[in-house]
Parts: C-alpha cells; sequence; structure tokens
C-alpha cells in the first residue's frame, strides 16, 4: 500500500488531465470529485479513476472538447445533452442548474443524457446542500453488472440513490448508496488488495454463493440488496435516471461507451415549505436527537454521512492510501504522457 | 377467518363512516382506499381500520367536518394544512394538487401537516400514474415502532415510501413499502391470525431476537430493513415527510393524536423530459424485458406492483378474509352506531 498526500495527489491528478487537453477549471472540479471519493472513504469512486478515464479519451468516448447543452427547459425543469464530456462536467452543470431554479422556483427536476461515468452521487448532493438545497438524484449504470431480485445474471447496473439536506449544524445528512449490495468497485478494491468479500455481496456464473472478488469477472453478478426493496430502487434509478432522460439502459446489454450514467436530480426549496430557518434548526434538532439515543452494545449511532465525515478527517492529516496496483497503473500513464509526478510517498 | 364479498364490505364501510357525519363522497374515497389495500393484499392498511378510525373520531382526533386548505402556493409548490380531517381526504388534494402543477409546471412538490393516517401511499402515488405524472412519495408516522440503525428502542414510525410510473401497458410498475423490513400491521395481522413472525422483523423489549409478534407490543421494536440503506430511507421520510412540512416527527415521542402523517410527494410530467410518449413506450419495453428474465429456481421475477394486481384479481373473484378479532371489532361497532350490515359470509 503506497500512501500519498492529498495535495499531492490533487496536483498529479490535475497535470494528468491537464496534458490530455482538460482545462484547468475542468481537470480541478473532475479531480476534486475523485480525490473526495478517496478522502470520504469510498476508494471505489476514486483516484483509481486517473488511468480508467485516460483510457476512455483516448478510446473516444470521453470527448474532452464538448460541453454539456440544455436542450428543453422549463422554469422548474430541464434536460442535459452532456455530450459526452467527462460525466462530472455535466453533472456539475445539472446540480448548478437544479440549485438555480429550486431558489427561484421551490421546486425543480433536472435530467442528463450522453453523459459519461459521474462518479460518486453525494458529491453533487452535497454541493446543492450547501447551497439550502434538498435533493435527491437517482442515476443508471449503463453496464449490468447486478441481478434482479429472482433473476439469473446481471440486468441492471448498481444503479445508485443519494440524497441530501441542509442541517444547519455541523453534523452532515448524506445518504447515498448503490442499489446493490455494495457498489462495483468495493469489489475491485478487494480484488486489489487481495482479500475475500462476504458472501451475500455476489453470486458466481452459476449463481452460486461465494466469497471470491474475482468470480464477478468471470460471469458473476452482484445482488440488490434488502431483496426485493433493494429492487425496487434499482428499478426506479433505471427508469428516472435512463428511461426519462433518453440515456442507454441497462437492457438490452451494450458494452460502449463503458459505464454511463442517465443522470435525474429533483430539488427542493426549503422555503416553499416550512421555509429555510426553521428547516434547518429543526432538522439540527432531530439528529442531534437521534445522536444521543442509546447504540446496541459494542456499536455507535452514525447520522448518514457521518462516516464520511470522520474518514475524510482522519485522511486530511494521514494522507490517502492507495493500492499497489492502482498506483502502478497511474505510474505507467504519467510515464506516457511524460508527466513528473512529484509526489511524496510516506 | 370470514370471507366478505368486495361491494358489500365497501358498502358497509361508507354506512359506517356517514353514520359518524361524513359526506358520501368523504365516505366512498375513504373506503376504497381502505378496501383497496384488503384488495392488493396489504391487509395491514385495510379495512381494520372501519374501527380504529370510529375510536378516532369519537375522540376527538378525525375532525369529520373539516377540510384540507392549502397555505403556501407557487407554480410548482404547495404546502396543505389538513386540519386533521381523514388523511386520506387530505392525501387526495396533496395527489391531485400535485398533478395539476406537474402538468403544467413539468415538476411539483407538494407536503401536508396535520394530517392523520392516510393509509397505503402507493392508492395515492398509482392515482397519479393513471394521470400520466410520475410520483415519489415520502410519508413518517408520528408514532415510534422502528429502531434507527444500530440503536436500542423504537425511534421513528415505519416510514413508509412509494413511487410510481405511467408504464404504457398492463404491467403496473409501484413501488409501495416501509423503511422497517416490514409494516406495523403486518404485525397486527400476524397476532390477529395468532402466527408467528420472521426473526429478523422485531427485537423484544431488552433487544433480544424474537418470533412472538405479541412483544412489540411489551417494549420491543421494528428494525430498519437492509441495516444502513433502510435507516436512510427512515431518516429521508423523516426530513421530507415530516420536518420539510411542519408535522409532528417521531421524536419526541408524543402519543396523541395517534399516528399522524407528515407527507411529501414529488411529481414529475415526462413531457419536461423525454416526452410522454416515448416514456411509456420505452417503460413498457423495459418492464418487458424484464419479464422474460430467466429467474432463479423455484422464483418468479416480477415487477413491483405485480404482486398487488394478482392479488386484486383474485380477491375480486373470491372476496376479502378477514380474521374473527378484525370482524368482532366491526359488527361491535355496526351495533354501537345501529347499522344493519346487509353482509353475506361467504
Amino acid at each position: 500500500m503506497i500512501i500519498v498526500p492529498v495535495d499531492e495527489l490533487t496536483e498529479l491528478g490535475v497535470k494528468i488531465f491537464t496534458a490530455q487537453g482538460a482545462t484547468e477549471d475542468q481537470a480541478r472540479f473532475l479531480v476534486d470529485t475523485l480525490v473526495e471519493a478517496n478522502l470520504t472513504g469510498h476508494d471505489s469512486h476514486g483516484i483509481h479513476y486517473y488511468a480508467k478515464y485516460s483510457e476512455r479519451i483516448n478510446n473516444g468516448f470521453i470527448k474532452i472538447d464538448q460541453k454539456p447543452v440544455i436542450v428543453k427547459e422549463t422554469a422548474s425543469s430541464a434536460l442535459i445533452d452532456g455530450n459526452w464530456t467527462f460525466g462530472q462536467i455535466t453533472a456539475k452543470k445539472l446540480t448548478e442548474v437544479a440549485v438555480e431554479k429550486a431558489k427561484k422556483s421551490m421546486v425543480a427536476g433536472v435530467g442528463a443524457f450522453n453523459c459519461n461515468h459521474i462518479g460518486r452521487l453525494g458529491y453533487y448532493t452535497e454541493m446543492a446542500a450547501k447551497e439550502n438545497i434538498i435533493t435527491t438524484m437517482y442515476a443508471n449504470v449503463g453496464n449490468p453488472s447486478v441481478s434482479v431480485h429472482n433473476g439469473l445474471g446481471k440486468t441492471f447496473g448498481t444503479n445508485p440513490y443519494s440524497a441530501s439536506v441542509p442541517t444547519g449544524s455541523d453534523t452532515p445528512f448524506l445518504v447515498d448508496y448503490a442499489s446493490s449490495v455494495v457498489a462495483h468497485g468495493k469489489i475491485s478494491v478487494a480484488r486489489a488488495k487481495h482479500t475475500k468479500i462476504p458472501k451475500h455481496w455476489t453470486r458466481d456464473m452459476y449463481g452460486r454463493v461465494t466469497d471470491d472478488p474475482n468470480d464477478i469477472y468471470d460471469g458473476g453478478w452482484l445482488l440488490p440488496f434488502g431483496e426485493y426493496k433493494g429492487y425496487g430502487l434499482q428499478m426506479i434509478s433505471e427508469l428516472l435516471g435512463a428511461v426519462l432522460t433518453g440515456s442507454r439502459t441497462g437492457l438490452p446489454h451494450i458494452r460502449e461507451p463503458p459505464a454511463p450514467n442517465g443522470v435525474f436530480m429533483l430539488a427542493v426549496n426549503p422555503e416553499g415549505f416550512i421555509g429555510l430557518d426553521a428547516f434547518k434548526e429543526k432538522t439540527a434538532q432531530l439528529l442531534s436527537d437521534v445522536k444521543k439515543l442509546t447504540p446496541v452494545s459494542g456499536e455507535r449511532i452514525l447520522i448518514p454521512g457521518e462516516p464520511e465525515k470522520e474518514t475524510k478527517a482522519q485522511r486530511l492529516r494521514d494522507g490517502i492510501e492507495i493500492p499497489e496496483d492502482t498506483w502502478g497503473e497511474i505510474m505507467k500513464l504519467c510515464n506516457r504522457l511524460g508527466i513528473e509526478t512529484g509526489v511524496t510517498q510516506k
């Protein structure tokens, strides 16, 4: 395991993407979303994408010179054509438009299509919460890796869901998770670290129980969480993220471009309802009351978003751990691009 | 077990509530939501409320002579004061306003407070889908029965979530479930039927594993589904359903009026995005493709909403089964109100 200071990892990322034609602004935003994923403990959505996105740029799937454009609009809705630029740039635009419209119209919905992989949804719902707007966000992932409830084989992507609200206190409120038991990237991380995985995460190619992270690369699949309840969320993310926005659905199975996201965000301004000040005050009170509850023996009660906050504080201090395989791929990439890494390994 | 034809059960309900001062229209809508719950297999939300709501009318918690009123409004948002009439009447108004605003503004959000128990959320999201509007709906339940993740004791209600979309085919799409492993009413039904319950549904007053449905009436509690993932939905329904609308939250624990709902609905018009015809066509295709997938041995692949549709067809034909205890309470009520039941028991 390599440990790299956060600032150096960020500057390296900016170098990598500007060397391939991204503007400084594009690169800095993109890299911030990836480094933030590592900081908050979601390594599966982190800087291992430095190499993956570079490959997609090379293959023409990510079109750096394109920009997301609104193609349909009302005072409380918008549909964005991402034009296959970085998914993060499209998701940033989607969030900004949703927040702006919700500020004026109280409620807004914005969708995006022709959108590459946007990374961690929580990055965007948290962006909106900092602007005092409540959001829920749905995305489908165009590459199938998860079965439907009672289904054999991969049907849909990990189809994540996120929601965040302004809390009026230091306690965050951020829900952000895959509708599978785990995100696909968590299997990649286990594979890179050569560790086993829990038996309720995946099935092998024959539908058998397994704890080997390699099986999913050999015809196996992820399971939806909470049986039919997670299956419901999986389908909602497919219908709102993909069908409603005109994005590619998981079915029929098309492989390219890899892992695109159909994205839909609903944004709500508390001023249209109880009012912003009252919402923040009552939310802060509720979260504080929950924190004071008695936990079961040996456990802690955490508000959704608190584990991320704690991990971030620790990693900002200690740096980010990167598996040797991932680091090797990034070094190979830097070599190809002629980049001096300038990174201090701890 | 008593089996009663659907029409007779409906007419009996209308008699019961008009005898207590409800208008014919109010009573017929209210009773339709309850009978529909039984028809679709959700007995926990069904006609056992004939007796419970009558008790709440008697105690002054349900105010039959009141009407829901919009107290705050924009082109795409509304906040409704339910004035403690039947929750169903308030939820009907909320749905109608959300649909109307979404038709004009593409996206809308409507909340309600001072709202009695509204019953099954799926009734309202399905109402909107029939009007070609996509909805997601959040409700908190003001009486605590579910622990938070890792928490000891009851903190929040079963805080349900529902979503529905127009499908453009006979296959419905309806997600509707509690953020607990099961709805509280499912325990009541097991208790009335004197059957055991699965061990992952509840804990007893000491936090111990149990299969006795009585334990929850003696200090026990329900668990959120899918561990921290269901806990996230539980909190979202509390924040959107209760905090945003100014309704009573589960914390602090106040007992009266019993089981009020804070309700929030988001409504989306496909015309603001891919367009209605395309949305319905692509949704029908997707659901048909999912139906054709191979199931695991001995299971079936069902679209969310299909189990309800199948149960409804069977119960419309065969009548609704009612536990003796529930029927006894309704007969006692009819006796008190001087109502001739006119019901044919099968």
